[in-house]
């Protein structure tokens, strides 16, 4: 059964989420005749299963417990993993720039624990697909564990090798890498990626972010952006509403290009030195200011 | 034809993105014997389908462009509106934070231009659903234009009705209030809400926040969070790499909350307390540093 | 004798910092004969008297500290105080942005434990002066101490009275109010301040800026800013350069204007209306664009 | 006369601020007999001379002006310039970070416009002094003419040379490089500050960080920090209360060091090995948390 947020009513197979005193989060898949044990106490997956989502539910010392549908951020934090985490706001920012949606076919290298693995799985629906280059067995089969779990496994193909040798797919929409070197692999992307698809990577320091960007200009590749996101939460105390104290001040620099098909004629120049900069004052989020509308011009 | 960014080579009936001299961006639907004007020159139709996405082309009078396919973000920006903007930053994070995917029904009010509605029309796929209100009969035509436009009207039911006297569903997974007063309907919601459910919003100024909180605590959402998205681009220039000299400093607060069904019984008190707060320690993404996973040790 | 940053070589009686491992931070008075005990073993004064600083010294058993003259960040942050600790961040931002120098007359309330009297004392030196009102005796005893403790208290009038009544001061160059309600004493204020004088205040929560931007129109004040300062500090490893995980989201917005003579002719009617706000595009830091030089054209 | 802050009103002399319509500034020096040109009409001097300072003034065909003493931020930004522009929020951080104040001896290479050196002259006091080196003569004279206009001259010694060679001074309290290749001087630095002294610089990119870090580790410098400011500007509205749309998102990297003297012995590695980091969870910032105080244990 796949993971999904239907329902009103926690069910068996469901994923659930448990949150209790001081913000303890678990996640737990609900089986009859399942126990569930925390250092708070015991709660039975048989008393769980058939209450509303929403419910406050008990275990058996007394010790409370919302039961609810978890987001894709709190399943993908639970996820065993030995490599860095995914946070909920690089993710949507991902998915939405590199036109990540139903249908897709995405690839990725490496997959890791498969945190992005799922995620991607997950948006990309019943008729999308993930193809995930991996070359520790040992990571490979955790992540196939946690796509198990979360009954997304059928949509990913899981691949045990390296892409020094390059990709075995072609004409790719979007392909991800998730690796320290990524510079080492830009013409195998390249090669699998098609002209116009999208590219992304996620960096933690500005050293890997100029090599890797060396590497997209030797390889053709237009509208290379750079970014990062900052998250700042706010205390919901609405007689005393202000920013939390602290807050996570980096998790990764963004960079995200597309490759195009070059033509070195005198006329497209000016256009190929563009594409390959992002103005100083103009930012993508900038742009809508002199965008410009078609429509209804052009002989629909 | 639903908007998708598959294949390799334009199509007819295809979204193209055309991307000229000075970072200018058109969005049309490529038709055969259809003509597009801009102020650089005539681009026929019928010589850009065909044509590998990621290509230069070249308007009658030699000026170029990149022939791309537009990620969602473009699509939206490019819209026609009278309303305020989504911008892929909290467009990103609204969809992870609130479950938004493959198959969910989202219910939004109010429609205003769709943009937003177009967004979750594309997310939910084909077996997803979205019912969206809007009082203004102008602005749902609107919001109806671009939705057709982009293929997604189908998955789609427009509202023209207000939603003071309540929404017409009930057990809704996922609601979204885009209005500037979202505290006037937080019974509403609640009704429309399955408890569990996600709600969210988003609003310019503190002093809508401080309102809406009041009302969330109300009516016994839990799980309130407020927070910002700071979205910083970068020059990726590899020799220079910086930030780039200015950036949008605010669009908007996103507010998040979940309907819960509280129990007022002593053992649950402490819990009730702590979910109507975020802990100003312990914002979400602090959290995955004093969770736990269960997985192993609950009976599966 | 004055808190200064003067001479190359530790002397008695002045400030001095050890810092030890773990980035352990300590400040003391060098006295002849004084004997400095950590949980990592004890100093004497007299072998840190007559070091050069930056140099390393080391306690009885071995460990290692380095003996440093302290900036203004470490001595405030050092301070016996029971409130709210005050940033270099917005100290020197306080200080650019309300003109204290040299030679000035700084008014502030409520003195506190006299972080803030000490920081101004430090700068408006020999010649200038500082008068700070309080209510709380056991808060000003604390202050006395800190600025004795810095040489700094013959710059320093400590008042034990409450400004509900006014200030005794007019025609004050530069106020600050550090106190939860400075909307209650905005007329007090006016009165105190000469016209054109810098007003300044630090307030943690949205609610409370609210309040005190009600009050500051309603007593002409003009120019009015409110702003925050985030800082994010990097990880300084050439190699890995990247920013630090975690940093601080928030200590309080900064709120500042300035008290005008209002001419209520027509004429100045948008006038006016202009300097009560900060137009949108156009923040300080931006004003510099549209901003000229008049140095030749005035007759000078 | 030196620029002050002083006095109630407007007096031969005075360096003043006129503020018109659409937030243009203007800032002039005030001489008997002085005609001000604007676009928006002609002020006389003497007409000002006497006015109480936050008056409304008016030109010849009644166009409205305020009437300011300037900050100096304000007149840091309107001095004549052909260099970077600093910007208050990096000012104010560099004078408290690096303990600039009344009475201090601060050296700066290069002078540029003069903008920094007229910062350090106007808060080291009448007892201070600053020393500037430059190789460009144009730039030196317009340094020079920019500190005479403040009053501020007979503060600083001007210096026509380059630092190649190093610098004359030696057991300098504090010294700033303003270069873009900082890293080159770092040898010559050493010379000149006393050991446990402040240096500072301001990069606007990343590799030009990378490389100074790199000649500050080789030069014993210990303690280095390296942050950025971000300054948030909000629309001072009470009933809607909300950041301006836009905001400055770079500046420069600011980055701090001390020299100090290395014992080599095995005790001190480890405070060695800390003091060249910035612990990752230990900010500045952050520090005060687990600082302690020993005013009252050490013998004093």
């Amino acid at each position: 059964m796949t993971w999904n947020l239907h329902g009103t009513h926690a069910c068996e197979g469901d994923l659930a989420e448990l949150v209790g005193l001081r913000h303890k989060h678990f996640i737990l898949k609900l089986v009859k005749g399942g126990v569930f044990h925390t250092h708070r106490g015991i709660l039975r997956h048989d008393e769980l299963i058939g209450m509303p989502w929403g419910s406050q539910v008990f275990s058996h010392n007394g010790s409370p417990f919302f039961l609810l549908q978890p987001p894709i951020g709190d399943v993908l934090r639970e996820l065993p993993r030995n490599t860095q985490i995914i946070y909920p706001k690089e993710l949507g920012f991902i998915l939405v720039n590199m036109g990540i949606g139903p249908g897709q076919h995405v690839v990725e290298a490496g997959t890791g624990s498969g945190a992005l693995t799922c995620a991607f799985a997950y948006i990309i629906g019943s008729e999308g697909r993930v193809t995930s280059y991996e070359v520790r067995p040992d990571m490979q089969n955790m992540a196939r564990r946690n796509l198990d779990r979360l009954g997304l496994l059928d949509r990913v193909e899981l691949k045990l090798q390296s892409i020094e040798s390059g990709f075995d797919e072609t004409g790719v929409d979007a392909l991800f890498l998730d690796l320290p070197n990524p510079e080492d692999y830009i013409p195998q992307v390249r090669c699998a990626l098609k002209s116009g698809g999208f590219f992304g990577s996620i960096l933690p320091t500005a050293n890997q972010v100029e090599r890797l960007l060396i590497a997209l200009r030797k390889n053709d590749f237009a509208f290379v952006e750079v970014c990062e996101i900052m998250l700042r939460y706010y205390k919901p105390e609405p007689q005393r509403f202000r920013p939390t104290d602290r807050m996570v001040a980096h998790t990764g620099y963004l960079i995200f290009g597309r490759p195009v098909i070059i033509d070195h004629s005198e006329a497209s120049r000016l256009l190929l030195d563009e594409a390959g900069l992002v103005d100083a004052q103009q930012t993508p989020e900038e742009l809508d200011l002199n965008h410009q509308y078609n429509g209804g011009t052009n002989g629909e």
